[in-house]
């Protein structure tokens, strides 16, 4: 047979799917599995999407425009009007997910062998989509001691070539939950326009800010109109993910005209999620306060109880539904595996993401995993008792580092 | 601001979408658009799959598998057993629509300079995938003369080099209608195997074979399973393009769990639109019916009348839902438009997919239009009563040439 690409090849599993088939082994064995790995909360999807889906009456499921459907980019539009976000329905493509979004983002804006920018841990599909596009990732560490705060501009400063195309960030941070001040995002803004860079905006989680956290959006930020995409989702916002209905916006129109060409190759976004997210767009004020204070209690418990737990280590994130932790243990990947396969307690486990997965290097993060706070509270207590229990019981477990114990007393203090 | 990639650049606006702001201009002047350049017919989704829509009740809309839903998958296995397709559900991927399907495949086995050969004129966004995905499309030219039958072999061994990694056909055949015969699948089987290529067959329209034709799947064709990709999608069998559901299947599993990896990156397929697929494979034999019916009537009348214009040659195509059509035109890009700016009829006109979208170079095809036959026989009717119009008055009507007129004696004698 011939032989499969280099890029397939290159291309990673997902760090949060890869352990998917241990979990289901352990299911078949009649074991809970919390799933703490993947961001797919228990929170009830907006009625009003559920609503719009089960009163969908035509006679004719047909392509939608490119672009995505008119109104809902007016809708969007309208949406961003009032957060403050001073975009027109023109600069606004309706995609298959942010995930689409970025693709499509990378295609338009890099070529084959260009570098990209981003501060990680990051987002693990990152890698992915790079890889798929052919373009290089190149990191700047944030560290978990300073609670994965920016980085100082000149370690990105320190990274741009002459191939340095683009810049990428989440804000708030999936996997940190960090929230970006305006004077970080300041700091990028002109380094971008210093080296005419583009700047990708990663602001799915807007809406889980806490503690006072400010979210400023890059689109807030003059002076960098032409070098700026927002991605955007309906995914997280409206306990929505498997609509598969995003935003790729950019006050830059050549950019977003090129972005349409690739959209005209696969036709359109998908039709009836399209609609779910228009009539979600609607919910009311009530469910978005029910959303907030959700995660807002379920990382105030899981936070505490993490760091009560003996070496492990857990910044408290001002933003999203994750946090990255520190385990006193060999390897976490090694850990999460047997967690999975040797371990349960009271017939439950947890199925966690290693967080070497979100490092470009994956020699960094070793120690570290990724939670998604995505189960009601009853769950994480369960699940946070089962991995205290797994920790004891470890046989790679190994001695915190006493700077992570530092780093605890100084940055959860406000819990 | 920075550049724009050279891919975003080189990616063409698709043919069969570039002139919608002239339509839409028409359309604001009152003018009734019959809509052939697009193969969305006017045909009635499915009734299944709106069923299942209307009565989908959830809490969550989550994510799914990123192969996608189980049951789908093993739905598609069931169909294919039934058509004599030999694929297990494990052999299948579940796709946003038929276009991802074709992009994970060219992600997964060609890298950025390899070479695809097509027979064209090709698909159009074949050559869009193809640039989105940096691999070089290596056009094998049929002709309207011989009704797009399959180019001999040596035609195609002719442009193989060593950058040559696969070859891509659909099956029957968009845009040209041209129907493969088990003897034309096994020339390129030998061939495949000869050079140890990637063969990939798009067989979304196999349902719409007429006059006896008999429908061959590649994947009847032995001595080949670990080169052989499926293409596929619920689009057009269901009359449900907006669902965006389709499939990637291949026997070789290394190939399918790399392709699995660039599925994980983009999460899942959309979750309501795989519970409307798999309802509508459900569909009762009375329903495929009433769609062949539809399309066998509609062919049958537009190959008819369009050889009955004067100048108008149209090769009798015994599958798919479109025809590639021979104007007496100077260029029929140039008249596509007229036709929609120019032009009008009894308040209508006509918008047609000019043909040279369809070729790699673009000067061929230059006097023809896909016509996609989607529309009902009323309008059919009206919408070819438009052309006909529309050619009398063009001022860059030209003679047509003889050779046309002996091809169409022999190729619409079964009219």
């Amino acid at each position: 047979m011939p032989d499969i690409s280099r890029r397939g090849q290159l291309m990673p599993n997902s760090p949060i799917r890869k352990l998917v088939p241990l979990a289901e082994k352990a299911i078949r064995k009649g074991v809970k599995v919390y799933r703490l790995n993947i961001g797919q909360p228990d929170i009830l999807t907006s009625p009003n999407a559920i609503h719009a889906i089960q009163t969908y009456n035509v006679n004719i499921i047909d392509y939608g425009h490119s672009a995505g459907n008119e109104s809902l980019r007016k809708k969007f539009a309208d949406y961003y009007k009032k957060i403050n976000i001073p975009l027109e329905y023109e600069d606004i493509l309706i995609t298959t997910g942010a995930s689409e979004a970025i693709t499509l983002t990378l295609l338009t804006c890099l070529n084959a062998g260009d570098e990209i920018i981003v501060p990680e841990p990051f987002y693990a599909n990152y890698f992915s989509f790079a890889t798929a596009t052919d373009v290089e990732v190149i990191p700047v560490t944030s560290s978990i001691e300073s609670g994965f705060a920016l980085p100082p501009i000149e370690a990105f400063e320190k990274k741009i070539t002459p191939r340095t195309k683009a810049i990428i960030i989440c804000n708030p941070n999936n996997p940190t939950g960090y929230l970006y001040s305006r004077e970080e995002l300041e700091q990028l803004r002109d380094m971008v326009r210093k080296h005419d860079l583009f700047f990708i905006c990663d602001e799915v989680y807007r809406d889980l800010c806490y503690d006072g956290g400010i979210f400023t959006s890059a689109m807030q930020i003059e002076g960098i109109e032409k070098n700026l995409i927002l991605i955007d989702s309906v995914s997280k916002r409206y306990s929505a993910t498997g609509l598969r209905v995003g935003v790729l916006a950019s006050r830059n129109r050549d950019l977003l005209q090129t972005a349409l060409k690739f959209c005209q190759a696969r036709l359109c976004p998908p039709n009836i999620g399209q609609v779910a997210a228009e009539a979600a767009l609607d919910s009311p004020p009530e469910y978005l306060e029910y959303v907030f204070n959700e995660f807002l209690e379920r990382r105030n418990f899981v936070v505490d109880a993490l760091n009560n737990i003996e070496g492990v280590f857990c910044p408290l994130p001002k933003g999203s539904f994750y946090v990255m932790v520190k385990l006193p243990v060999d390897d976490a990947e090694k850990f999460s595996m047997w967690m999975l396969e040797e371990f349960e307690y009271k017939k439950q486990t947890v199925m966690l993401a290693p967080g070497s997965g979100f490092y470009y290097n994956t020699s960094l993060g070793k120690q570290e995993v990724r939670i998604a706070y995505v189960l009601k509270l009853q769950d994480l207590q369960n699940a946070v008792e089962c991995l205290q229990q797994g920790l004891e019981s470890y046989p790679g477990r190994i001695s915190p580092e006493t700077t992570v114990d530092h780093a605890k007393i100084r940055l959860t203090k406000s819990i």
